[in-house]
């Protein structure tokens, strides 16, 4: 699937716009879609009854359209599978930011606040094939590896998708900002990175001998950050 | 502030039970609490004019109370201290669990949500003490070296509290478990784990000569997991 970098940006909204130290507002796809596709997990919020909810979700793009998925039995996706508006909010943290007064301290991150409707996969091919897609999205060459989805499997899983309607990201990614008096203190100040890293594999106790570790899915190796491997994964799909 | 680990359990309620894999579901304190002090950052839920907004920030706990601040302009605050209900989600991604199948492919993660209305802290000194709190929990020792709040700061500053009112933890914490007869296939399987850790530090291009870095902070030295480090820190203050 082609990617949608070449459509217009994004255009700020009533909903969208960042108010709030708004220089630190992004519209633009390329920025909104690099910090969608270096993540794993989103927050959906949704309300029912006039209460919110937020529901932490693994999730992938394609184009301006998310997906999740999840249990054909969850509360959460019943309710979404209705069409009801939803908020997905994915977020990096970068780094602690030590300044030198209490009211300058900040944190490093990346955010995006995404609005739309959700909408269910009906269709069964389409489910098969977004869900297939984002095993092989994490993990290239698996699907031949491992057994297809049964019919049961496919009827018990939901596959959820919200075009993005209006959006917004919000980055920081700067050391301390502080009051021109305030450099005179004897004070440590600067930035504590903070990274997602993959640790060392652990094979599961029934592996079969003989099969090498990660057996191919190098790019899982120990050490790895997590962000980036995401977005050169999503990079590669999208050429 | 004594913790209140000494209160019973929470109860599930019809908001907050665990209804998909119940099985993942938790209620008791320390399993909440632990979840919520290993974390940095929350996802607020809230409802304006109907629709759901979810907004990634800094929290902190103490007792069966979470705080949240921001900027007394902020769109989200203002309207959160209406005295609204919000939904406080927290989540930890540990590992990427590859099975041989699609279907019971899957994450290990800790989350919580949280339910309750949002409260805004009105008096100066409370909200002085909490915001000194926030900062004194993460850099011990800090409000010593850096300058103290001002009385603009504090005006400009909004605190937010909300009573737990009802919670549910959620944990999948274990490697693959597949189909019987998918366990013949040649296919890896296992856990990838993930880690948050801290960089090296970065000090402020305009840091006075002669201070060593991260200068006593020592608990923040590069390699260590952010979520382990600020589990002990909120320990020891609760001592």
């Amino acid at each position: 699937m082609p990617d949608s970098t070449s459509l217009p940006d994004f255009a700020p909204t009533a909903r969208s716009r960042v108010r709030r130290l708004h220089e630190r507002g992004r519209y633009d796809r390329a920025t909104v879609y690099e910090i969608l596709d270096s993540a794993l997990l989103c927050h959906v919020g949704y309300v029912i009854d006039g209460l919110p909810y937020v529901t932490p979700t693994l999730f992938w793009r394609e184009g301006d359209r998310l997906y999740w998925h999840g249990s054909s039995a969850s509360r959460m996706l019943r309710k979404q599978s209705e069409g009801i508006p939803v908020c997905v909010t994915v977020s990096h943290i970068d780094g602690l930011v030590l300044a030198r007064s209490g009211f300058h301290h900040s944190l490093n991150y990346r955010a995006v606040m995404a609005f739309g409707n959700a909408a269910m996969v009906v269709d069964d091919g389409k489910k098969a094939a977004g869900l297939d897609a984002f095993i092989e999205r994490l993990y290239p060459g698996r699907n031949r590896q491992i057994r297809p989805i049964s019919r049961q499997e496919l009827k018990a899983t939901t596959l959820m998708s919200m075009v993005i309607d209006e959006v917004s990201a919000k980055i920081r990614a700067h050391g301390p900002v502080d009051d021109e008096a305030d450099y005179l203190l004897d004070c440590w100040a600067g930035i504590v990175p903070i990274e997602m890293r993959l640790g060392a594999a652990i094979p599961d106790e029934r592996l079969k001998s003989g099969i090498p570790l990660l057996d191919g899915l190098d790019h899982l190796a120990a050490g790895g950050v997590l962000p980036e491997i995401l977005r050169r994964l999503a990079q590669h799909e999208g050429e």
